[in-house]
Parts: C-alpha cells; sequence; structure tokens
C-alpha cells in the first residue's frame, strides 16, 4: 500500500518529463490520463484514511485538508487547460506547483514534513537577520553609489560603473555569494587600491560575518524545534506504554506488574520479526533478578529496547566443511586459509590496486592493457572467492557487511559490463560508448576498496555512510523545492534560450537563439545549455544556481531574454536555496557528525550490550571476520552453561553497527540525553500542544540544553 | 612597556611597506637600521623576561627559544644581506617570514597564542580528512580522464578539454571551491546532459559533503582543545586561589576561614581599581551571613568575583539644575524634557533618517539638496544637545552606552569634514575628494542608527558587537598567515605583472607588460593590478584568494608567468587559509552566537545580581536613560537602610552589559558549566601536563560534553 503511494507520487512528479515542455514528449492525451489516474489513487487513500481515522481527528489535519484541496484544484486546472486546449488557446497548468504536495503530505514521508515544519518554524527569526543583512547591503550601495557614481569608471564590459542604485544593490549582492568578486572590485581598485578597502570591509561584513549569522541561527532553530517534534514523539511513545501497562498490570506484593507470559506474549505480537532468543535476552534484560514478572519501569522501556537492532548470529560451519570435510581440513587447505586471513593478503591486493590505478591512467588503445584489464579482473574474482572459501558465506555477505557487498557487486558488474563491450566490440562496429562509460567508472569505483583498509580512513567513511539516510531526507526537501523552481522557471524561460549543437549553422546560434543575447557574458561564456526548455536542463540550471558561482551570469541572461525583474526568481531562489536549505544540510551534517564523535552508548543501548557481555554471549565486530571467532564461542559455551537462554553453541548476539541507523533513531539519539525520562504527568492533548518554550522554560537555546 | 612592544612589533611588520618593493620606498639603510632597533628593543625585552622568570622555566619555554633564534636569524640575514648589497649582488631576504613570530610570541598575545596551538592540535585530524578528501579528487580525476579524455571536446577558450590528467586534478580541486562552476562542466554538459550528473555527484561529495565535514573536524577539534587550555587556566586559577587561601587562613570554630579585615586588605591589594562600595559589595557576597569572615569556598570564588565588571554608578542630578535650578526646573523645561524622553521623539528622528537616505541618494550637484544636508546636520546636532539638556552627560556618555558614542562622534565627524569640505570649496579650485569621500561615508554611516530602535535588531547588533573581540584575535591570526605568503608571494612574482592606468600606451599595457598574458583569461579579465609588487596589493590579492571566486585565473596568470609550480602557492594558500582559518573562523562565530543565545547568566553574575537584587541597589540597563531612574532610586532608597553597604543616595551597581566582555571572559564563559568545581586536589605540574584526554575520560567530544 504505502510503496504504491509513493509509487503513484513518483509517477505524478515524472511526469514533468513527458508533459510540453518535454524531454521525451509524450501527447497531452497520455499525460493527463495518468495524472487523473494518480489523482484517483490519492483520493482513494485519503478515503482509506478518513475511514481508519476518527472523523474528527481527520478534519483537523491540516494535511488532508491540504491534500484534498490539492486534487481539487489539480483537477479544475486539467479540464480547464484541456477544454482550452482544445479550442487551441494555451493556458498555463499552474497547478503543477502543487505536485510536491503529494510528496510531502502522505503520511509515510514523517521526515520531510517534520523540516518543513521545523524551517517554518525558522522563518521569524531568519527574517530579522535577513532584514538586517539587507539593510546592510543597501547601507553599503547607497555609500558606493556616492563614491564610485560620479567617478565616470567603466567595468570591464565597458558600461558605466555603479551609476544606477537598484543595479548596485543587485551587484554587492552577488558579491555576498562572493560570485562576481574580484570583478566587481576592479575598476575602483584600478582607480585607487584605497578604494578596495570599501569591498574588504563589505565581504567581511556581508559574506563571512552575516552568512555565519544565517548558519547559525538556521542551526540553532532548526535544532530546537527538531528537537521538540522528538520529544513530543518521546512523550507519546511513553503515554502509550504506560497506557498498555495499565491495562496488562497485575498486583505483585505492593507494586503492580506485569506477567512474564503476559510480556512475552506482548513482544510477540508487535514484534513477530525477532527470535525467540532475542526475545529471551530482551526479557532478561526487562526482568534483570529473574522474578518472573516485569516491573513499570522497564516494561516503558520495551519500546526502546525493540529499537535497538540486536542482530542474533548463528556461527555456522563453512559449507565446505560438511560436504568435503577432508578436503576443507587438509594441510593446504588450512595454510591457504590462513593465508587469506593473515595482513599480507590485503597489503598484497593493495598493491595490486595502486598498480590497476596506474594501468587505467594508462591509453587504453595499447593493446597490452586492455590485456591487463583481463588480468586485473581476474585477480579480484579470485580474491572473492578465496575469502567465500574461507568464510562462512552467509558471515561473508551479513546485513552489515557494506564492503564486502560493495566490493563483490562492483567486480560482478564491471565483469559483466566488460564482457558485454567486448562481445559489442568484436562482434560489430557498434561502438558502445555507454556501456564503456560504465565500465570505466566501475574500474575506478574499484580503487575506493584501498580506503578500507586503513583504520583511520574507514572511521570517517563508516560516519559518513552513517549520514547517508539522513541526507535522503534533504534531498527530498530539494526534490520538493527544486520542482517547484523548476516549473515555474520552465513557465517563464521554456524556449527564451536555446542550445545549438558545435557546428550549427543557424545564424543566432552563438547568441543562443535570441538577438537579447548579443554581446552577453552569459552566450560569450557558452551558457546556451543552460535554459529551462525541459526539466532535466531546468534541474541542472538550478543546481548550478545553488552551487552559486556564476549565477549573476546565469540571472544576467534571462534577465536580458525575458526583463529585468526575472532577477528576482534567481534572487528568491539564492534566499530559499543557498541561505535556508544548504544551511540546514551543513547544519545536519555538523549535527551529525558530533553525535557521531562521541562514542558514548545510549543508556537502553548500554544496558542490552550489558546484558549480553553477562551472558557472555557477546561478540566484537572485529572478531568477525578475523577467525577468532571460534576461539570465543569456545569460552563462551563454558560460560553460558545453565543459563535461562538457550544459547546453543553457535549463537551470539550483537548490537548492530551503527550503520544502517534510522534517521528517526539517529535524531533520537541526538536528543535523547535531554529527554527527561520521569515526567509521565503529561495528558495526550498536553504533549500535543506542547511549545519549544514550554519544553525549555528555563533556556530555550541550543548552547544551555547542550 | 606592553604597549612599547607592540608599538616596535608593528613597526617591525610594516617594514614591509617601505622595504623594496615597497609602496613608499625608503634607502635600505633606513628600513635595515630601524629593524636593527626593533631587534635590539626585542632583546632586551627577552633579556628582562630572562630576569624576572626563574631560569629554568625560561630556558623550558619554547617561546623564548623561538624569539632568540628568529633575532639571531633576522640579524645574520641583515648582514649577509648588506654586505652582498654593497657588493651589487641581490639576495634573498628570507627572514622577513618570521616577523609575525614575534607578534606571536610576545606573553601579550596569548590568545592568538592560544588559537595557534589549537590549530596545531587540530592538524592531526584535518590531514586524515584532507587525504580522503585529495583520495575522492584524485578519483574522479581518473574517472574525468577515462570519460571525456578521448572525446575531443574543447573548453569556451578552444584548448583541449580533460586530457591531461594533472590538469584535471587541478581543475577538479578548483570545482571543489566552486569558482569554475559551471564552465568546467559545459563542454560535456554540451555533448550530453547525461555528463552533467558526473559533476553534480562530484560536487555533492567533495564540496558540500566534504566542506562540511571539515567544518565539523575543525570546529569540533577546535573547541575541544581551546576547551582544554581555558581548563587549564581555570584549574591553575583555583590553585593559586587556594594557595593564598593556605597562607592567610586562620582557624576559626571547625574550619579555617580568613578574616574580613584580612579579606579587604586582599582586595585591596589586587584591585585597587574598585570603589569601597563595590568591594563592600562583594564582601557581602563573599561573607553572605555577615560573620566576620570567609570560608574557603568564597575565598575562592574571589577571582571570578573580581572578573565581572560592576558597575558603580552615581544617580547624579544633572549639572544644570545646580548651576540654573529656577531655569532647568521651569514648565518649559520640564516639559521639554518629558517630550525628548517620549517616545514619539525617537520616532521623528528615524523618519528624519529616512528622508536624509533619500536625499544622500539625489544628485549632489542640485544646490537645493547641498543645503538639505545642512538642515539634517543641524537637526542631528539639535537631537544630541537636547538628550544632553534631558539626561544626566556623564550617564549619557557611559561606558556601556555604545549607540550615544557612536552618534555623537559619527555627527561630530561630520560637521568637522563637512565644514573643511565647504571651505576647501570656497577658497580655492582645490577637489578635495578624499575629504568628500569621507564625508559620504559619514553621512551614510548615520543612518545605521535607526537599527538601535527596532528592539529585534538591536539584540542581533549587541551579539555581533559583542564577538567583534573575538574577531579581533582571527584577525591577528589572519594577518600572521597573510603576512607570510604576502612576503612569499612578493619574493616569486614580484614585477612579473604589471599594471599600466587606463589610456597607457605601452604596447605590453592590456597584457599586463607580459607577453606570456597574451590571450590569457587573466589579462582578459583587467586583472592586471592584482599583483605582489608591494604589500597593499599583495594583501588585496591575498583578500580575493581568501574569497575564493576566480582564483583560479588569478593563479593560471600567475602560472603563465612564472612556471606551472606556482599553482601549489595558490593551492597552499586555499588549503591554509579557506579549509583552516575561515572554518576556524566560521566555528567560533557559531559557537560565539549559541553562547550569546543562551540567556543564561553565570553562576557568580547570578550570585552577585542575587545580592544586588536583594540589597534593592539594582538598576536595570533600560532604566537607565528612560527616566526611570530616579524612581527607582527612591524606591531603593528606602530598603537600604540600616544596611551593611553605604548606599548613598545615587548610587546603584549594574552587572556591566556583556558588550565589553574579553575574549578569555567569553571563552571562560563558553566552558563553565564543563568546569568542575570541587577538584583541587591537582598539583601544579599535574595541570601543566593535562592533555584533553585526562580532562575527558569519559566523551572526548563536543557532543557528550555539551
Amino acid at each position: 500500500m504505502q510503496a504504491a503511494t509513493y509509487f503513484f507520487v513518483f509517477v505524478n512528479l515524472s511526469l514533468a518529463v513527458f508533459e510540453d515542455p518535454a524531454v521525451y514528449p509524450l501527447p497531452f492525451l497520455a499525460t493527463s490520463l495518468v495524472e487523473v489516474l494518480c489523482l484517483l489513487v490519492f483520493f482513494s487513500r485519503l478515503l482509506h484514511f478518513a475511514k481508519v481515522t476518527p472523523r474528527n481527528t481527520f478534519w483537523k489535519d491540516a494535511k488532508n485538508i491540504c491534500l484534498m484541496m490539492a486534487i481539487l484544484v489539480t483537477l479544475t486546472d486539467l479540464i480547464i487547460h484541456g477544454a482550452l486546449k482544445i479550442c487551441n488557446i494555451t493556458s498555463v497548468r499552474y497547478s503543477r506547483i502543487m505536485r510536491p504536495i503529494f510528496l510531502v503530505n502522505f503520511t509515510e514521508s514523517r521526515q520531510m514534513r517534520r523540516a518543513f515544519r521545523s524551517i517554518r518554524n525558522t522563518l521569524p527569526e531568519i527574517t530579522y537577520v535577513f532584514l538586517l543583512f539587507m539593510f546592510s547591503v543597501l547601507m553599503f550601495s547607497l555609500m558606493a553609489l556616492k563614491l564610485f557614481g560620479d567617478r565616470n569608471l567603466q567595468t570591464v564590459e565597458g558600461s558605466p560603473y555603479f551609476t544606477n542604485y537598484l543595479e548596485i544593490v543587485f551587484d554587492l549582492y552577488v558579491l555576498v555569494t562572493t560570485a562576481n568578486s574580484p570583478d566587481v572590485m576592479m575598476p575602483a581598485f584600478d582607480f585607487s587600491w584605497w578604494y578596495s578597502l570599501f569591498f574588504i570591509t563589505y565581504v567581511i561584513i556581508n559574506t563571512y560575518i552575516f552568512m555565519s549569522v544565517f548558519l547559525a541561527v538556521v542551526y540553532n532553530n532548526y535544532r530546537k524545534h527538531l528537537k521538540n517534534e522528538i520529544r513530543k514523539l518521546a512523550y507519546m511513545k511513553r503515554h502509550k506504554m504506560v497506557e498498555a501497562f495499565n491495562i496488562l498490570k497485575v498486583k505483585e506484593g505492593s507494586e503492580f506488574v506485569v506477567k512474564e507470559s503476559q510480556w512475552k506474549q506482548v513482544v510477540k505480537l508487535v514484534a513477530p520479526e525477532i527470535s525467540t532468543s532475542h526475545r529471551e535476552l530482551l526479557l532478561r534484560i526487562s526482568d534483570d533478578e529473574q522474578k518472573g514478572y516485569v516491573d513499570k519501569k522497564s516494561f516503558v522501556r520495551l519500546a526502546d529496547l525493540l529499537n535497538i537492532q540486536v542482530i542474533t548470529m548463528k556461527i555456522r560451519s563453512h559449507p565446505l566443511e560438511h560436504w568435503l570435510p577432508h578436503v576443507y581440513n587438509s594441510a593446504a587447505s588450512r595454510f591457504l586459509r590462513s593465508m587469506v586471513r593473515h595482513k599480507r593478503f590485503v597489503w598484497t591486493y593493495d598493491v595490486i590496486i595502486l598498480i590497476n590505478a596506474i594501468f587505467i591512467a594508462l591509453d587504453e588503445e595499447n593493446p597490452l592493457i586492455s590485456y591487463a584489464e583481463w588480468a586485473f579482473l581476474s585477480l579480484y574474482i579470485t580474491e572473492i572467492l578465496l575469502k567465500l572459501y574461507t568464510y562462512e558465506p552467509r558471515t561473508f555477505f551479513a546485513k552489515n557487511q557494506f564492503w564486502n557487498w560493495f566490493d563483490t557487486l562492483i567486480i560482478i558488474a564491471a565483469l559483466v559490463a566488460t564482457i558485454l563491450n567486448a562481445t559489442f566490440k568484436s562482434t560489430s562496429k557498434y561502438n558502445g560508448q555507454q556501456v564503456l562509460d560504465i565500465v570505466f567508472i566501475l574500474r575506478v569505483l574499484r580503487l575506493i576498496r584501498i580506503v578500507d583498509s586503513i583504520q583511520r580512513f574507514r572511521v570517517i567513511m563508516n560516519t559518513l555512510i552513517n549520514i547517508v539516510p539522513t541526507m535522503l531526507t534533504f534531498g527530498g526537501l530539494a526534490l520538493v523545492v527544486y520542482y517547484m523552481f523548476a516549473i515555474i522557471g520552465m513557465e517563464v524561460f521554456q524556449g527564451k534560450i536555446q542550445f545549438f549543437a558545435a557546428g550549427s549553422t543557424d545564424p543566432h546560434a552563438l547568441e543562443c537563439g535570441n538577438v537579447a543575447l548579443k554581446d552577453s557574458t552569459f552566450a560569450r561564456a557558452k551558457y546556451c545549455k543552460n535554459n529551462f526548455n525541459d526539466i532535466a536542463s531546468s534541474f541542472i540550471v538550478l543546481m548550478e544556481l545553488t552551487v552559486v558561482n556564476q549565477w549573476h551570469v546565469l540571472a544576467g541572461g534571462f534577465a536580458r531574454v525575458t526583463h529585468q525583474a526575472a532577477k528576482l526568481y534567481f534572487i528568491a531562489f539564492h534566499i530559499v536555496v543557498v541561505i535556508m536549505i544548504v544551511n540546514i544540510f551543513i547544519a545536519f551534517i555538523l549535527e551529525a557528525f558530533f553525535v557521531e564523535y562521541s562514542l558514548e552508548k545510549s543508556e537502553v543501548e548500554t544496558a542490552i550490550e550489558k546484558k549480553i557481555q553477562e551472558l557472555g554471549v557477546g561478540v566484537q565486530e572485529e572478531d568477525l571476520l578475523d577467525g577468532k571467532l571460534i576461539d570465543n564461542m569456545e569460552t563462551t559455551e563454558n560460560n553460558v552453561e545453565g543459563d535461562g537462554i538457550k544459547t546453543s553453541r553457535g549463537l551470539v548476539f550483537k548490537i548492530a553497527s551503527k550503520r544502517y541507523r534510522t534517521v528517526d533513531a539517529l535524531l533520537q539519539r541526538m536528543f535523547e540525553a535531554e529527554i527527561p525520562s520521569e515526567d509521565e504527568g503529561l495528558s495526550f492533548d498536553e504533549i500535543l500542544n506542547l511549545s519549544p518554550a514550554d519544553l525549555y522554560p528555563k533556556s530555550p537555546t541550543f548552547d544551555s540544553a547542550a
């Protein structure tokens, strides 16, 4: 159901690829039919919601109203547009801007909605800083007008320098983004070097200080509001757990408790996927003294316990040991396996990778080198086979063995692509450039593995891999904003600038098919392909605008072919994306890195680990592939005897590597130290109405809370 | 003594202005004599140090050794250079790079040394991230070579696109700084829009993620090490205070205490500048129950108490009230004063400022407008006079009344400059452009005042003003790095690129006096004035390189006139300044902002404030100029009667506004929550040898500590 909704949301979004202006044009009838289908799906999903939620809750929820409005408006727009099309009148399909609403507002994208809410809450404070910043820009512009306006200076292009106030404001706004530095300064600097001080002061105040302040404000507020949301969630979770406890409780002595059997049933019900031994482990933690019941405090903690991924691993002997015990345990086989386990094996392959890198850089045409490629491929395949021979395959390809998966997939893909490429080459004159490109990329990606063999790099890489899920939320956020700007951009600029491939004989090829661009910086820099003529190009242009550099050239070009007011579009994009979204992205990476840097484990995680250690069924990640596992197991066996958990030989637990943490878990981990664990007194309504001020009565800020 | 050292350090540094290549040339003999004089001063200062510090400590201190070496090397270099000059052999004055050593290593610049130490400690971790980042750049370059190398594509300038590996690495390194985006992508993008994905991936990974990681690592480490240093200081302070207590203590009942009289003597000795009533206040805090003695805990806190600026204010009646009581207290005068105090008075002037802004933007040549300037000036002066009439002058110009000072100085300066300008204009044909420029700037600066009348803006402005002292430390840091790079730059690039003023008839004017630059982007952008021909130009070029945009054009230009290896100079500058220094700057602004955001006061501050409140001698900052002061005073008087502190009528205390906090205080405030207040067990040596690991045994990171 959820997957289907996502699918239709993306189908709906991707309609922009096929609608006019299209990358791959389809008739209007086709796209509009698909759109109607999507709307139907969304509507039925909404109906389903309405059925399962109480009426009051449903109509109170702003997102449901929002969705209904969006469906209605889109449908109306579609009908009007269709009708007008039949009469050959072109109209603007304005409802296309509303499509991301579906992405944001279906329940599944909770993270994204939360991010948007946080942005909305950050707005007031940002606005004040922004006004102050604009005031500073306006002041400096006034100064620049007075200082340079009457000097008859000229820019590099020969136009008058700093004579029109509005143009100065734009130029100095661009300077804040540093995109026109140092060009904007050169005429004044050429006149006298004293004037450079004006620009240096400007850059220090407006670029360095104000932009840092923006980051600080965004960081501070975003974090504050996010924390508030997470806190609400934590309160709600605890509230529900207490409710559950109250239903299940029985009196035992002086206190209310939940019986072991009931507890087991509950866990089986809410988490049917976990193994029996895992459940026993959790019980041992919840009922520490083995009294046969779980008290309130431990029961409430259950939700957190279930959130922690505990991997139950079976220590399996290698399948070959089963099938061919004599061969596998022979002296030669043992020697081979110890060789593969040895550090020098890794080093040897590191050297091979380095040599491979040199070969890749060399000329492809040389036949010797293209044969070498086969040699390298077979070396890599040998490595994987040797490792599979040495380590138990299911352990080798365990969920958390990122690098093993990465290696194997890359090698297999490279093998397939190389074979394909060779086949194409030999059978026909077809030059499989696309396949070759993929081969090249895969070949280089193979080299990345060398990073994993250096401990310090591995730590950094792991941190980076850990924050990938978080970054995906921002990917969604960026997609929404980009999509809206792209749709507007296509409506406004579509067809105004055209790209002509090299060697085109069109008389206007050099001015991008628009005489207004004659002698413009835009045309001279050959930016013609940066246009809004289809959604793909629009996204690429918007990406370039996000990177900021030369955005004034792009803005100038589009301003020329429309009217100067088009600059507003680009300034708006800069404010929304660069000042808001990018800063939030940076803030989140900073925060995630700080969290990852702290090696502290959370309270519950430590409790589980302690218990695992106590029971002697723990295993260190490093041991997993180092062959120490068996020794470890043997020691374990001695300790476990007579224990409540039936740890049959070859069963160990391990807290999952932090790698596959969800965004929610990461967020909760970030703020969990600050979420009080005692109060349960708040009612459900009170929790929902919590404002940040309520939660931080004393000190509503990052620093004090941190 | 300290001022003299600073003076000579700056004289020594500023020699670069007069030495060849000079802004204002002076003969070698003159500059070298001044340098020798400076060295003599430094040496005598060092001798002085050696006398007052124990021999062991002196020779153990790396900075003394460093200073001695620098003096020795400079002297030798000077002699050799002089001797060679007599024989007409030019040699490199390499010792000039060492001049910032004197700035860093004299005791007074503690903050800067601390910053450098923190940078040094951050290096290892940064290095690993940097290596990983370079690895990523190299991988992508390899991919780019394979993907685009054989396509026969051309750049905008017509040179082959992505064919040489080293050039690709440079181009992609530049892309990380975004300086050549989107130009570097355009040829591939023109060929097929699929290839833009390569560049987008590259930018996301290397610019957005890696640069944020750099910021995170710099922030995290810099903060960690800084905290460690501050912690050491706090330990040392406490240690010394305990020592002092042990000398002064007498037995009183079961505990050791310091007698009130002794305590007063000590305070008088260490802080002779504080007033008697301030001292009484501190005593009341230290001896809370008025037992006549101070116990150990309170005594140790004395240093912190003395660090807090408590302003003792005398509520003085207006001098005019003394001299002309009848006139000053007449009905008309009372009305005038109440008018000035009214909010509408402020609003009126806000409107006047806005009208003024419009007049400034209008054309100067119109005589009516230049008369209007006189009108505005007189309006502003009237305002200040009225305020001085209403408020007591010494209160109006109190140390912490930033905006009053700012206003008055700007107005007076504008008055003087305008009169000067008018005089010049009327008496002769002399066109005092410099004076006029200053008049223009002052006129615009006047408008800033409007910010102060909006509460939200004032808060942000105050925060910004608060972090100015901190930023000055970074100014010093930047100066040191800039100076070194400027000296190297001048030695390497001096005279290679020349600037010819507009209208020059030199045949090479268009190629900056160097044929190698013919048809280069550098010459076409008219960057000829961006050269290393004197220290001022060098600093400006380095500033442009810090801003990053177009740095590849600058680097390319200088690489052409020397050899390609010159690019290394620019890359080194980028790594040192943009990746390290700028990130530290941003980190510090972030941190300072977070601290300022938290409205929490420190423990000691609260203690003082509580006592002030208790004694009823407090005053709110807002009351100060609002005329509520007198009412407040009257209430106060009633409460204070019979109190230990002789609060004569018109004496109030106030914790100084946070504005004039020192950097050290800010730092300490940042970390004070984390500095434990109990342990005193550490010996002096133990404190000095503390490593970050010792201080944070459990969790050596920002997040956990925060």
